[in-house]
């Protein structure tokens, strides 16, 4: 089994690092923003060296592809260059680099692919800049809408579609994504599940389904002085029930669902008055579909009139559970055994561009330890150990895929 | 006894409403705005055709005087001309307006006093424009320092000190209220206690005690699709306990206690984002210092540190209970009973000028029904059936007063 070179990959995180850096040690790289430009100069520059081929499509996705013997659709790997605003130097960056290193590894071994192998940079995955997040992979995957993606605008009043034409990074239409053998998307965990249980290597079985509610309460606004208890109508008193309703009922449902309330607004918002209005969100996430319909069940079973006050309940959004191909999980799973890498399989919580392209491409990811399970802050941190020994496992996980693949052919 | 002119009254109510008036039917009249300058101007002018002495003080004060047989220190009725932004016709003038009319019955029922009779209006008894409230009444009676309020500023960056120069309005330091035989104070009463007893007069002995808290919890923000429950230090969650810890314990305390959660802030305030810090105000009013006592005793005994989060607890302020004058009270319940109008003694919840005047001079308020209990706001009603007959009790109040006070002197 080959290993790749912890020092090596070091350095490259630390290159990329310098794009966009903050002054804490973080890094600020929104989506074709000049730092963002700079990154993708650069990745270029590293992947041409290599003797790969760049291809550019209309959403300003960038392929670089090493040629195999065969032609068959190449095995896919990859991730995204941009950051949320003050985020960290591993979300997103560390599933390119950690591809950029597994080529390197095979071309300093001479390594002979029989399927081409491709590093795929998708454009706003953050949705930091433009919303929504994971643009691209959503209109690769017909989710989205290309021609509402490009009336998005950023907060200087930017359209994508103006940042996309003075990007020098549109390419054609024909060359995105279509085909693929697999897709694999190396990432940090951006939870604290794998550094709690000392394991190494997270074996990505799908993203979490959820469900996202905004709850508002109408009350009525008085002097909080001259208005005795009993002629309240205070809908911030209510919403402190409901949601002690909710996490009762939702702390009941099922030991692996995460829920979170982390919006909430109280009108006026002044210490000397009573609120005549409360808005905060209630969002859930599990894998299994009739878990989130018992959560939907709870927050329904909220009323729609107390002590005066009226209840709104609304769907935001939701999102249905999608599970990755189990053929590269046990490839993933093996890879990592092979290298003696505690290993262990899981849901991501968070939303990445595998969730799209998995509609359409064999696909699924492979997690690296956060610690802290911090991420989308300067503080995100991966040791460099863990970030090889991901890039170990994605190396041959690719390898033995690509063999695989050949292999079937060969039968046809 | 002699009864005011509710037609007379109303045209004046209206009258002033025009400076300043709202699409929606309320008033914004900010302190030496010119709709407020306008206001005094007409207010001046009301004055001086019932033969009334005007001086100004320092402060911009405003001093109508009506000359008595004796230059005994005058009894002194009034309020404050200024609002909010958008907020209503009777808040403030009504007092002044009251005061008006009862000495236009006083003039044209060719009354003769014993003692003189002035009318104030206080300048920015709001705080709408500069902070603090009841800036003018808290100078005259050594609360406040006036070189520290010349230099409050508004929204557009203008002192107190500039608006006061550029008013017109601003007199000598010798003209202030410094000596008078009582202070009194009507007002609307801004809570819904009278209506909902359906009585017409508020004999207000007093203005509430109050303490304010400010409740800041911090705990660990994170992903949250990726964070296990048992992970989490949330904030929000520990935040929601603390309420109903502090709910149910005020809740026992003494029936006319009034507390309210006012302001709450959560930060970093997205659906996604587990938060890390929720900041809320709980802020408690009674009339007895061992109640408010009893208050703080709850608030500390919230717990320091819980789920691992911090919890700190900071007073942001409080203030004494004010008691008024117990015989002006008694005048006040005794002419509402010759008027046979049906009146309750009572606390101020709000602020008022009478609370600083009063300790210097002998005061107390009369408070006339709001309709729905409602102010600081366009909504805010009162029936000008109710506005006259506060008028009366003002007028007969005043009457008896000066006569007392002129026969005590008689007797030295």
């Amino acid at each position: 089994m080959y290993k790749c070179n912890e020092a090596r990959l070091k350095e490259s995180i630390v290159a990329f690092s310098r794009f966009g850096a903050t002054e804490k040690g973080g890094v600020t790289r929104l989506s074709l923003s000049p730092e963002d430009l700079e990154a993708r100069n650069f990745f270029i520059k590293c992947c041409k060296e290599l003797g790969m081929e760049i291809r550019l499509d209309d959403m300003a996705n960038i392929y670089a592809t090493l040629p195999g013997k065969s032609s068959l659709p190449p095995i896919v790997m990859g991730s995204h260059l941009d950051t949320v605003v003050k985020g960290g130097k591993f979300d997103g960056v560390l599933g390119v680099l950690t591809a950029l290193e597994a080529v390197r590894t095979i071309r300093e071994n001479d390594i002979e692919l029989d399927v081409p192998l491709t590093i795929v940079n998708f454009t706003n995955e953050e949705g930091a800049r433009f919303e929504p997040s994971m643009m691209s992979s959503g209109v690769l995957s017909g989710k989205f809408d290309k021609a509402k993606m490009l009336k998005s605008i950023d907060k200087e009043y930017v359209s994508f579609e103006e940042a996309l034409k003075n990007s020098g990074y549109e390419g054609s239409e024909e060359n995105r994504l279509t085909e693929a053998s697999a897709y694999i998307e190396l990432h940090i965990e951006q939870g604290p599940v794998l550094e709690a249980e000392n394991i190494q290597i997270g074996v990505v079985e799908g993203v979490l389904g959820m469900v996202c509610y905004e709850i508002r309460l109408f009350g009525e606004s008085n002097h909080a002085g001259t208005t005795p208890m009993k002629l309240r109508r205070d809908p911030l008193f209510l919403a402190n029930n409901c949601i002690t309703m909710l996490l009762e009922e939702l702390g009941k449902v099922d030991e692996e669902l995460v829920y979170t309330i982390g919006r909430m607004n109280v009108t006026p918002n002044i210490h000397t008055v009573i609120p005549d209005k409360v808005v905060f969100t209630i969002e859930a996430r599990h894998k299994d579909s009739e878990i989130i319909a018992k959560v939907e069940e709870i927050i329904h079973a909220l009323p729609q009139l107390e002590g005066g006050c009226k209840i709104e309940k609304e769907k935001l959004w939701d999102r249905d559970t999608v599970v990755f191909d189990q053929e590269i999980c046990n490839q993933i799973e093996k890879a990592s055994n092979g290298y003696g890498y505690s290993s262990k399989r899981l849901y991501s919580g968070a939303g990445h561009d595998a969730q799209f392209i998995a509609s359409y491409i064999p696909s699924a990811m492979i997690f690296v330890p956060s610690i802290n399970g911090k991420s989308h802050c300067e503080e995100e941190e991966t040791t460099f150990e863990d970030c090889v020994k991901g890039a170990d496992v994605l190396l041959e996980t690719v390898l033995n895929l690509q063999t695989k693949v050949a292999m079937k052919e060969a039968l046809i």
